[in-house]
């Protein structure tokens, strides 16, 4: 069975655990004799034959992968067409694959990691080079279908609780004469898990967060508003959470990249989160405070979920078994068969189901006035953010991180003319 | 000695540790049997004889409260002018201090908060009331003088810390195809300790962050802009941490609070981070991200450092005893006798040297090119972020902070007409 070698590559926007599946790929991997290669940033370090050897990362830094944020071998946005608008690319990871006696590819990532892992099982298929693909999901965005939660989402969502809970607390200390309304920007471009993931930070009905702004419902200037004004009247302070995606009615980002010019004529960037901040200053007069944690709240491995961990760690374990069992196309899948207590186990789901589509918050998640989450979404949510993943400290201090210097295998090809 | 009462209020911003400080008055004074009432909101709530009783609080309670951020009884900016411009306040002052029989008054703040309790220590001697002041020292912004440190700054500084460098290997993963340059911004109005509490994220030359601006060096645009480009090229991407407080060669804040309106016409809310962002963008053309954690940093808890967390247990602590020992006007203050092992204890000063004045940071803990820490800032740093303080987890699986709901004593005086 173990015939050949595994390429491991991470693809995407990385996070707080996506090396604790490439530690469980290595471990896995390892214990079934199959030697395991690593693109250098994802599936362009296949097309340029860069491959890094994994076999001198000893036992001891195979566990301090599992507890290092970022991506160990490197990530990459890039995205393959379809194998007839790329076949030329597509022939040549062939190539690189059978140069390297490559007869197992993982590819750890979001939606269109998985679309391209989709690809790349057809390419094994039609092409008769045996090869089985398997997609590992990861992302913070947690809007894979098929899997009740992605690796990554849950540390996330408990960086985002933790981090609006902390900050509530202080802007509840000072609202008195001093910031009134604090607004949080969450990461979340098309689906609002991680706005949602802040509802856990309170539970009371005066509980920050008082306003969750999601993608999933269009903004309402007039309605939100109006709620701040209120909860400042009846809380004396109010905590806002917004989704970087939220939209205008019209269907348009309401933070647009380009959207303004500062004093000194520069491009002003982002936010959305320092956009509410000037509306509700200008139209409310309110003293007001603003967050953008940005790739802290991915990175943060310091909060992560032992949930979240334990999801990164058995899907990586389960993708190997799936490739060295021959199932082409697939990805593990998080099955959830109990909230309290939270029970779950993996199970494949094909890749032709899973690519390019896109998990939204369902509607019943969402409160009836678009500003919160429901009971439902709370029973959801909680098992995810559960546990706190330890991390050792180094002797600075320190989280402890592993830094992975690896030889990269002799290249057997012609470079990759692009 | 322990005749009367002590009354304890916060002021001024809070930090992940004033509770803890909090925590040991209130143990403290117990030991000794000297009953505590706090002032809700500062010293707003003594003027308007607003003082919470403390005494229904558990053992239980005040060990919970170290381990909560924020300020638990509520904090308040509000800075009193001299005993002759504000002679009615602090007539007032004294009416409520002797309603109460309260003969220690501890107030746990920064600069402001030293002057206020030095002027009421003042009030103490002219009016011949007998009433003890102890200034508490806090501030994440660590600049008050005549104490090797702050309670506060060192968690600060551990977040800080943490946070830059799990981000940098985030942006480390993904630079090649996403973002080449990472701009965080920092608190710090005045003085850039926070800032270089970033610089213990990395010791290696290629390590971030790569550049740090501080407020003690006038913004040099171009040597800014030449040090990223490179940055980006000897190591692929490029960290800046920046405080808010960076100003122009002119002595202006580079940020000006209204600097700027977005599309909607609204006010684009301050942000050096994103400013510099927006710069990189324009005259680099690289891609660019920023955070601002705000709030996040001076409440974030769950990275408090344990030194940090002893040092606000001990001024607290401290403070009950030189005031039930007759120390008027004093701050207990940290005076470290050894880097490493790290030794400290604590010393009486007097807080007419404390008051309005503002410790910077010394040239020789900035690198000769104005853009990072040198090892004599490290050797300063290093040990005030050790040791992860534990917080212990709720039910929900998230932070575990007290909430207090005390009862407010019964007023004996008319309202405060201010």
């Amino acid at each position: 069975m173990s015939k050949g070698r595994l390429l491991y590559a991470q693809s995407g926007g990385v996070t707080a655990v996506i090396n604790a599946s490439a530690s469980a790929v290595l471990a896995q991997a390892r214990a079934r004799r199959v030697p395991v290669l690593a693109g250098k940033n994802g599936i362009l370090g296949v097309l340029r034959e860069q491959l890094l050897d994994t076999s001198s990362i000893s036992a001891s830094e195979i566990k301090a992968l599992a507890h290092t944020p970022g991506g160990a071998f490197g990530s990459c946005r890039y995205k393959l067409k379809s194998l007839e608008q790329d076949a030329a690319k597509y022939q040549r990871l062939l190539e690189v694959f059978k140069a390297h006696d490559i007869r197992y590819f993982l590819y750890n990532g979001g939606n269109d990691s998985a679309d391209t892992a989709l690809k790349i099982s057809q390419l094994a298929q039609q092409s008769g080079y045996e090869l089985t693909c398997v997609a590992v999901p990861k992302t913070v965005d947690n809007d894979l279908v098929l899997t009740d939660c992605c690796p990554g989402f849950g540390s996330a969502a408990r960086y985002t609780a933790v981090s609006v809970m902390e900050a509530a607390i202080d802007v509840a200390a000072m609202a008195e004469t001093s910031t009134k309304v604090f607004v949080y920007e969450v990461m979340g471009r098309h689906a609002g898990w991680l706005a949602a993931a802040a509802g856990l930070a309170g539970e009371g009905a005066k509980d920050a967060p008082h306003i969750i702004l999601f993608p999933e419902r269009a903004f309402d200037k007039a309605a939100f508003l109006a709620k701040v004004q209120d909860t400042v009247a009846k809380v004396g302070y109010c905590v806002v959470v917004v989704s970087e995606g939220v939209k205008t009615p019209d269907g348009n980002f309401l933070a647009q990249a380009e959207g303004s010019v500062d004093a000194f004529g520069h491009s002003q960037l982002g936010g959305v989160g320092p956009l509410l901040a000037g509306m509700v200053k200008d139209e409310l007069g309110l003293k007001v405070h603003w967050a953008v944690p940005d790739y802290l709240q991915r990175s943060g491995r310091h909060l992560a979920s032992q949930v979240d961990l334990d999801h990164a760690l058995a899907v990586g374990k389960a993708a190997v078994e799936l490739a060295l069992a021959g199932n082409n196309g697939v990805m593990p899948a998080i099955v959830r068969t109990s909230d309290e207590p939270y029970r779950w186990h993996i199970d494949p789901v094909p890749l032709s189901r899973v690519a390019n589509a896109e998990k939204k918050m369902p509607d019943g998640f969402i409160r009836k006035d678009g500003f919160g989450i429901t009971a439902a979404c709370r029973r959801y949510l909680s098992p995810l953010v559960q546990g706190a993943a330890p991390v050792p400290l180094a002797k600075n201090g320190l989280p402890s991180h592993l830094k992975l210097d690896l030889p990269m295998v002799r290249k057997r090809l012609k470079a990759w003319d692009k």
